[in-house]
């Protein structure tokens, strides 16, 4: 199944906070619950905030929720995909409801061609690159969960299970809320591929040992100038692959790029509740900063692979 | 009280593995108790284990458990206190059980004399360095807990708070086994100083916004050509440091300087189990890779604060 999908005229998406104990699908009828699911990141990833715009604008347009759209818009701040999404609902909003759905399901059907084919690409780019079997180091879940289906960095990883050029996968918890660990962990056991679960302060001697050939990551925004908006903890790795000389790979399609901004610096980075940190064992009230994605700067990012194309901003080459 | 000490001829110890949640000590009657709870890290941090080794042998001594001491010695392997404990205590053997005791108890006394003395030379360095207030970002434990009393890094950052020189304190929460968010979070609270708790995934960003001056951590080991081992996730930290120009600082008793070993290469890196990884919320069954250590390259090493001096590895000095 896909991970978020339309059905019967509501949105029916997998609760991405009950996973890996239960897989739940959610039913939503209402915006405001669009609003909630993504807020406490039940819906989650970039590419899937894209589909959840869209099918948010589409269940709007159709339930005279309207009033809404603009919440659902700002639900989370720094992925540009969620905007991206509700923007090319609404654009044939004049249509009619018919077609802001058919454009909603466009997006959904687009970003499942488009994770394959940036998929393929990652994998060709990889496996010209690396000699024999290729060890991925992942952070976060940048795979179907995130998307609508197949998955971005995950993608890269599959397409290269597919060609049997896949060594193996060191997959990052992904401190606060453990989606290396509870989902990228689950899709890989779904799928039948070995992987082993590190804590996230282990990644980079997971590099320095030569144990990891790559890291492969996903992307929340991309600046015109290359740098990467990613899950907080993303940057630190790039240092350490830098450190060791391995590429850095980030796959993500297209929308993920963002030319409007030129630096990772002027995004604006969510900061989200302390509880979030806190509950596995601190002292409740402690102060806390508990910043949900970091800025790579584009110096240390070896390759961007898309759909479309392979971005070297390391080598000077910028994206937009 | 003394994180560790000894009373009515047994071993006291305040058991880490409790807090912040409750502050129970422990009364320890044989060395099988004692490398029990080194193992499960109720007693931890380098030179708590160095007193814990030292009181150790007093103990065997006193109860006939001589044949233990090995196994007390090797219950850890990474550190190089507890080892050196061990022998402190061991070399005066020949002189009877009174003077075991007394050689342990010189130990612990040493140990918080010598804190003091790094205290105010880390103290004193940075403040040099570091126009107005100094903000710190550190990682682990390696305060009072860790130690006999006072602490190595928070020594430090205690002597820059007695100067009327600290800004704030970030805390790595430190995991798997949250030795930041549980322990220093609750010995700064204990203190009074102010300080906000953060993934380690978020160190990184802290130190890129220019939110910290320093990083200032403790060390389980330092090689001869200054490698530093010490707990995972300070690895990252000083790559993170380097790359925002930001002194990145060890706070070590003389004793934690292994002369024996040319590089961190060469030091054994305990692994334990993958139940610390995945109990908060991975698959159960999950391969893992839990490092409990990590190795920081000597170039990246701005200064080694001991009691007797400062050495700056990044500059090519070296402590042995």
């Amino acid at each position: 199944m896909r991970s978020i999908d339309w059905q019967d005229g509501h949105i029916v998406a997998i609760d991405q906070t009950r996973l890996p104990g239960e897989l739940v699908v959610m039913e939503i009828h209402t915006v405001t619950e669009l609003v909630d699911a993504i807020q406490r990141l039940a819906i989650r990833g970039a590419p899937a905030l894209g589909a959840a715009g869209a099918l948010g604008v589409a269940m709007a347009v159709r339930e005279d929720q309207e009033r809404d759209i603009a919440a659902l818009r700002a639900a989370r701040p720094t992925a540009v995909n969620l905007a991206w999404g509700v923007d090319q609902a609404l654009a044939r909003h004049a249509e009619g409801p018919g077609a802001v759905l058919a454009a909603a399901l466009e997006v959904l059907d687009a970003d499942a061609v488009r994770n394959r084919m940036l998929g393929e690409r990652g994998a060709a780019w990889l496996a010209e690159r690396v000699q024999g079997p290729v060890v991925v180091q992942t952070h976060c879940n940048a795979g179907a969960l995130a998307c609508v289906e197949w998955g971005t960095a995950l993608g890269v990883v599959r397409s290269l299970h597919e060609r049997d050029r896949l060594g193996h996968v060191y997959v990052d918890e992904t401190r606060p809320l453990l989606q290396g660990s509870r989902l990228t962990s689950w899709e890989l056991t779904e799928i039948g591929i070995d992987h082993t679960v590190i804590v996230d302060s282990a990644a980079a001697t997971v590099l320095a040992r030569g144990l990891a050939d790559a890291v492969v990551v996903g992307a929340d925004r991309i600046t015109a100038n290359g740098d990467v908006v990613n899950k907080i903890g993303t940057y630190p790795l790039a240092l350490a692959a830098h450190r060791a000389n391995r590429p850095f790979v980030v796959a993500a399609p297209e929308s993920t790029i963002d030319p409007t901004i030129s630096s990772g610096l002027e995004v604006e980075i969510e900061i989200r509740d302390g509880d979030e940190v806190l509950a596995i064992g601190g002292l409740p009230g402690t102060a806390t900063l508990n910043y949900a994605f970091d800025v790579t700067p584009a110096d240390l990012v070896t390759a961007i692979v898309t759909e479309d194309r392979v971005i070297q901003p390391a080598l000077g080459e910028r994206p937009a």
